[in-house]
């Protein structure tokens, strides 16, 4: 076995055999391969593709490339969501908990943000005290003893799928199908689930831009999921515009207390009952979604989500103060307002504009060493479809420096596209795969 | 300008322009761009291809990536000649001389040999004190002085080619026509040709295994010499059994004394006539390639190349006793025969083959650090057409060491193919482009 060979085989559009597969993961992991020669294959895989099977074989071989979960002391079936990124998606923070109070065990590995997209992890360090780092035997007791717990991904889970994924992006190798479906689900798998349910978000704040090409990547997901024995369905959401009206981390975590106390945004409600009803469905407690709805719902309506988000706050050396009063979070020095300059109709909330915006007041990360501020953001007053005056607030800019500030409110001017008909409101969910 | 940009121009089969190639070449040799994004580039050129225009470009940039001789002071005409390499290829040394001795200046870069392919400079190497490593400023010297000089490359012709070239050879994608071609033309062209004449061998010892692929990488390198203002001929020989009798380091200098005293193989007289006669005729010292030919083998008959190459050795200090008194060379320990096992005719000798015995035996290598041992080699009594009887000797093996020595009797046994009907001699010149 020797890499130059399986370059050879994938640049010839060759179907490279399992061996070949663990062989390149394995070594390329050790250090046997370098990046060059990774890279050489890498461009041959984008170019040429790769089946079905040989993705599942690259998913497993990173997915056992580093430590791997073992939750099988739960006792319980375990789902792992999983988003595919987007602008304002607190989704995860949301749901988990009202999972968690209906007796499902949430044993959830999440990441941070980079780029335009934000990160779970990034939104719950908001939370003086919450602490993401844990060990693995703790957060397994924690879910034990109070059903939920949500850290960062350890160090060395699935880490050829890390250093592959860094390599990618500086070789304009990321919107490869198979590369991105076998990232995310090796981490899923490596992660410990048995069952999978993938947000897969579609849009300009998304990386799969249509419909189209998310259909098609949630195929392959699904069909990586049947052949590694983790049944998977894929949940495609409309991140045409941010998801809620929050986008930046203690904003986002403000909007996750409102909406687990009842105050819960038409999308993101559409969203976690799409996604929550297909988690309670996988993990065996209901085969009936509308029903699971109804459940979900209940579970917020009388507080026992809230109390489940409170418990995993505590659980995790988080300030319950900050959440029983948020008034303590530290705001951002400015908060200016986006004013409409005309009135009419939203037609237009670019995710991804909007995500940069963001980015560009300390929100995100343009590198991966990058710190960001958790107090600025943004907040969307209004929403696409929603009728305005001229005059009347469109959003608040929360700025730690005027000047950005200032830009920032300039740049969602223009984001914002008012018309003069009326819109009709958007489809959050857009499929079921 | 940025690498990944140009990566994914490349990899979306888009025409790179001049500026993107040059930033690319002019980054990659100051190490701004790192080989794993070089890789990836170099993998979409082989999967996607490059236009004429483009290689022209690649080439250009190579050429002028590092140090670029200046041959004008000469105030004649250089006429560079560069093999795309094989087994035995002493063409280069039997026929600069010869080309000096008709007051055509030879100012020439040679190179060393890796895997089956030998190189000049390891050839010239085995004549004691010959020196390879000249001052540019001394060599240009020589050759005012004497019409000649031999020396291997320096360090900064080409660094790109360098970098690139052994980055290919890790990655799969040496053998891609844009990537071959504007590697031999960057050198050359590096090296102040003017004018160019390839000898662009065919057959199982050499780079292009069928006639098809070399015509077409000889259309390539003409155009790009056009397109570069150098005009180029591509002479395609015959590499499928060695060229001459001798293949290894001193044997091969043996070899060419033995052709400039006028004892020449058929094969060997054939390819030096045809390459000769077009470098006479770019040089423009006479259009009529017949007459060409005439006066290439007047000066081997009359003695006049053979002095030309005792300058040679001499100005780079070579000791000429060993020249003038072969026996003085250093021969192998063992000297054992191959002896013809039935009658018949030779109907093959597979180039490739003997060449990998031959770097078996210690004359070549397998690695760029490898030593190599100037003794040892094979001279071919038999070759392709001639008739044997049983018992008769095919081959000669020098070995310094018995048991390699024994190993090799018995694979040139199984080199040399022995059929019972009549062979037609071989073409030596297959084509002229």
């Amino acid at each position: 076995m020797n890499i130059q060979q399986i370059i050879a085989n994938k640049r010839d559009k060759k179907i490279l055999s399992q061996e070949e597969i663990e062989y390149f993961v394995n070594e390329y992991v050790k250090g046997n391969i370098t990046d060059y020669q990774a890279a050489a294959l890498v461009m041959a895989i984008y170019l040429n593709g790769m089946t079905e099977g040989e993705t599942t074989m690259l998913t497993l071989a990173m997915a056992r490339s580093g430590e791997t979960l073992d939750l099988s002391t739960l006792n319980k079936t375990v789902v792992d969501k999983h988003s595919t990124g987007g602008v304002g998606d607190k989704i995860t923070i949301v749901l988990m908990p009202i999972i968690a109070s209906l007796g499902i065990p949430v044993a959830k590995m999440s990441g941070r943000g980079l780029g335009f997209t934000g990160g779970t992890i990034d939104k719950l360090e908001s939370i003086p005290g919450y602490n993401i780092e844990i060990p693995i035997n703790n957060f397994i007791e924690i879910v034990k003893k109070t059903g939920i717990s949500v850290i960062g991904q350890t160090a060395n889970l699935a880490p050829a799928d890390k250093k592959l994924y860094a390599l990618r992006d500086t070789i304009a190798c990321v919107d490869s199908m198979p590369l991105i479906a076998s990232s995310i689900m090796s981490k899923k798998i490596a992660a410990g689930a048995e069952k999978i349910v993938l947000d897969v978000t579609v849009g300009s704040g998304a990386f799969m831009k249509d419909k189209e090409s998310a259909v098609e990547i949630s195929k392959l997901m699904k069909k990586i999921g049947t052949l590694a024995n983790k049944e998977t369905v894929c949940v495609l959401t409309n991140m045409d515009e941010p998801v809620g009206k929050a986008v930046g981390n203690t904003l986002e975590i403000l909007e996750t207390i409102e909406c687990l106390k009842g105050n819960i945004p038409n999308d993101i409600k559409e969203i976690i009952l799409g996604i929550g009803s297909y988690i309670i469905k996988l993990a065996g407690e209901g085969d009936n979604l509308e029903e699971n709805k109804k459940r979900i719902l209940e579970n917020i309506y009388n507080g026992k989500a809230y109390d489940k988000f409170i418990e995993l706050i505590t659980s995790q050396g988080g300030d319950i103060s900050y959440i029983e009063n948020p008034d303590k979070f530290e705001k951002a020095k400015y908060i200016l307002p986006v004013v409409a300059n005309k009135s009419g109709y939203i037609a237009e909330i670019n995710a991804k504009d909007v995500g940069e915006t963001s980015v560009d007041l300390g929100a995100g990360r343009v590198k991966k060493e990058d710190g960001i501020d958790h107090a600025v953001g943004i907040i969307l007053e209004k929403k696409i479809a929603d009728e305005v005056k001229e005059g009347e607030i469109l959003a608040y800019v929360h700025a730690n420096n005027e000047e950005k500030g200032e830009k920032a409110v300039k740049r969602l001017q223009e984001i914002y596209i008012i018309v003069e008909q009326k819109i009709e409101p958007e489809k959050y969910i857009l499929d079921i795969i």
